[in-house]
């Protein structure tokens, strides 16, 4: 099977064809962004960490019958999929409250919600990934109905399977987002990547954060920002996080 | 019935107690204000207007079977009404994408919509009113998934029968935005206002906007705001809004 041309470059992620049409390849990068693109870095190691978590993880969520587009990993940094097209939704759960929603509803960071908040963004980076619902992605074509709905139920599915699964890894699953995708055949699929960049993990324990929020709170150079919490040890968080997905 | 102390003061209304504690009076102000309180101002005749126009589409809902808050009309600017508790939430239907939707989502204003999008926004001043969702909303406890339900269902009917009203009077409801209350007793109905402060109301012929849009984009002495049309004769548009729904 071979590699062709670049369909895509993310953040975080190349796509690539290849000579299967029913199959791509995805490389991870090292480069980070954070709050809609405004703060660029790269953190060491993390295109070789997420590749590996994400097959471990998608791996695990088919076992438990959740369809996803990952076939296998082909390389330190590389993984063959099914060739989907994404839908244009970030879609999120919300366990505990962190990140952008203490922000704009004024919720306290580490919150336990009382039933998870499903939440769909537009993804569109010219408009900061707007929060939409469902009339919203329907009106404006994003998906039908029928698609909403079985990715709705997909998602909670999901999210009770990695609650356990990272619970049992002694990691509170704060909140995450996933993209879905669409196969040749017009199968919904779990598609992206699941890792420290797309999941808040804390340790049950310490309340440790070992995810993107270390990368997005590394102040650096920065001299004050006040109110928010130096964070470095970005590439430990990452390595220890794969080291339990691993255990 | 005595008319005994405020209870509340919003932008547009004032909220009085009475001697009777299953009664409240509104009173309707001139005052207006825009862009989440940034603009400010007055627009003469708007209370008198809004109180009667309110007065009209409420009592022709309520012959519809949509259940209201509204009891009768007391004075130029004062209405009696049941008391209730207001949810915390600003109920919005858009037929037509016009407004804060066009920056957010970048939809062109005047897009016929292909099924009207529903929204919910928390109705908080220091966090701009931000949309949300119901999971948003019942993880918040703002309501629960059943009073939710109901807002719902009498939104979408609210809907279809000031379309067909409206319409008749020569306007295209672009969109509007309700609130729902409790009643001491427990029932969910139709409270606030209907009105050109509340809704886009568009010349079917001209297209013509009818509605606070007029104050919004109002200029006055501001030189320069290049993009955004000059608006002027508000009083004047608030006045043949009362006389077509009169008629």
């Amino acid at each position: 099977m071979e590699k062709l041309e670049q369909l895509y470059e993310g953040k975080a992620k190349k796509v690539y064809k290849t000579d299967r049409p029913d199959e791509f390849i995805i490389e991870y990068k090292d480069d980070a962004t954070a709050f809609n693109g405004e703060k660029k870095g790269s953190i060491g190691g993390k295109g070789v960490i997420n590749n590996k978590m994400t097959g471990v993880i998608f791996t695990m969520l088919e076992e438990k019958g959740i369809p996803t587009h990952f076939i296998k990993v082909l390389s330190e940094k590389e993984q063959l999929v099914k060739a989907v097209t994404i839908f244009p939704l970030e879609v999120i759960i919300r366990n505990t409250a962190a990140g952008s929603i203490c922000k704009r509803l004024g919720l306290e960071e580490g919150l336990k919600l009382k039933s998870p908040i499903f939440e769909f963004c537009y993804k569109n980076d010219d408009f900061g990934d707007p929060v939409i619902n469902d009339y919203h992605a329907i009106a404006m074509e994003l998906a039908t109905a029928e698609e909403i709905e079985v990715i709705r139920e997909m998602t909670f599915k999901i999210n009770d399977i990695l609650k356990a699964y990272f619970l049992e890894k002694g990691i509170n699953l704060v909140d995450f987002k996933i993209e879905f995708g669409k196969t040749n055949d017009g199968q919904i699929v779990l598609a992206d990547e699941i890792s420290p960049d797309t999941c808040r993990f804390w340790d049950v324990e310490t309340n440790e954060k070992l995810d993107k929020d270390r990368f997005r709170r590394n102040l650096g150079h920065i001299e004050d920002l006040g109110h928010i919490e130096d964070l470095g040890h970005i590439e430990e968080a990452y390595e220890e996080m794969l080291k339990r997905v691993q255990a």
